[in-house]
């Protein structure tokens, strides 16, 4: 790939829209090209299928949505994300592999390793280069969610333990699988603190990006 | 499971509805209720999937449309098979595991082993008691096809040879890994011929289903 992507990650009303705007700001001065993009969507089919995920009144087991997810996750990498990184575009993109297996395998129980061995399938063993997570505890997500008014199908069938299986395994997966390629931000910090945080590492991500590449002999 | 699940297959335009008709006709002969429903499809979700599978002009990787068919099928099998299977009602459905077989591994390329892996998943071991494939050669397909009319999206992009290999793995998987549990009808025979080899066979099936579960100790 010749660009970074890099994902936001954390319960829902955590915070994604303060730390979105700051990577945004960073990629926009080092880039002509940024594409911001979400899953489930980011495509025509998968914009279908994140309606069909998110409406409250359908009904679907856990592996249909399982399955859904990675549907859009496939259409999504193979249509959007892959070519733009190979044309040299960074890609921001708000929940990304660690969603699935944070709400779908942590907090419904869907088996780790099937969703594993599909991603390697789908993404070809392609990793994001940085996973922000805005953490904050379930509780808080939950009264934001609240005050803010409509709940999708997912975060209406959340309980608080059901978060706190979620934001366990995001914070776990962080800090044991992907400790060089994570950030974990307090989200109940002040957000100039968090902006300062996401801007540091979202700038350390860029520069080690190209240190790499040219490590690696390719034009950056 | 407490009825039999009967599937039709085959290339499209092969001459389903003759074959439905036989087979509903013995099944309503021999049970209260019939379930009659198709993949993909056959659920509130899986409608929209068909809807977003079968529109010509919808793009879409072979991965993707892959994920698609096996999603609708895990929802379908979740929300209406088993419960009707459980509950004494026979299935007849249009299309089923072979279909993604054929079509998307076969077909398109896809992986063997995560198409029987999610297979082993999405339906916990089970298999249809009997399928019914409808075998006329691709041409065959083809010119009943472009007679009716209008191609669906995975009908426009099959030509010949796709065909071919669809048809090819349908026989081939009958003779080698179903021959107990499916039917190969030449759908180039006159109608009265077809309808006398469905009409057996799935007598044939309920016979022995219910004989099966005379052994097992169950109430027939």
């Amino acid at each position: 790939m010749n660009a970074p992507m890099i994902v936001l990650e954390g319960l829902d009303a955590a915070g994604k829209t303060t730390v979105q705007n700051a990577a945004e700001e960073v990629l926009r001065s080092q880039y002509r090209d940024l594409v911001v993009t979400r899953e489930p969507g980011g495509t025509p089919v998968g914009e279908r299928l994140r309606e069909l995920l998110l409406t409250p009144d359908i009904v679907m087991g856990d592996l249909t949505e399982t399955l859904l997810m990675l549907a859009s996750r496939s259409d999504h990498f193979e249509q959007v994300i892959k070519p733009h990184l190979v044309a040299g575009d960074p890609v921001l993109c708000s929940r990304f592999m660690l969603s699935t297996l944070a709400y779908q395998c942590a907090g419904r129980g869907i088996s780790f390793g099937m969703v594993q061995s599909m991603h390697r399938m789908i993404l070809e063993g392609f990793q994001p280069d940085l996973t922000i997570i805005i953490d904050v505890p379930p509780a808080v997500s939950r009264e934001r969610l609240e005050r803010h008014g409509e709940l999708d199908r997912i975060e209406h069938d959340a309980d608080l333990e059901f978060s706190a299986r979620v934001r366990d395994f995001m914070l776990g997966w962080s800090k044991h699988e992907a400790p060089l390629r994570s950030l974990v931000v307090d989200g109940t910090l002040d957000p100039e603190s968090v902006r300062d945080q996401v801007i540091a590492a979202v700038q350390s991500t860029i520069q080690q990006f190209h240190a790499e590449d040219t490590r690696a002999g390719r034009p950056t």
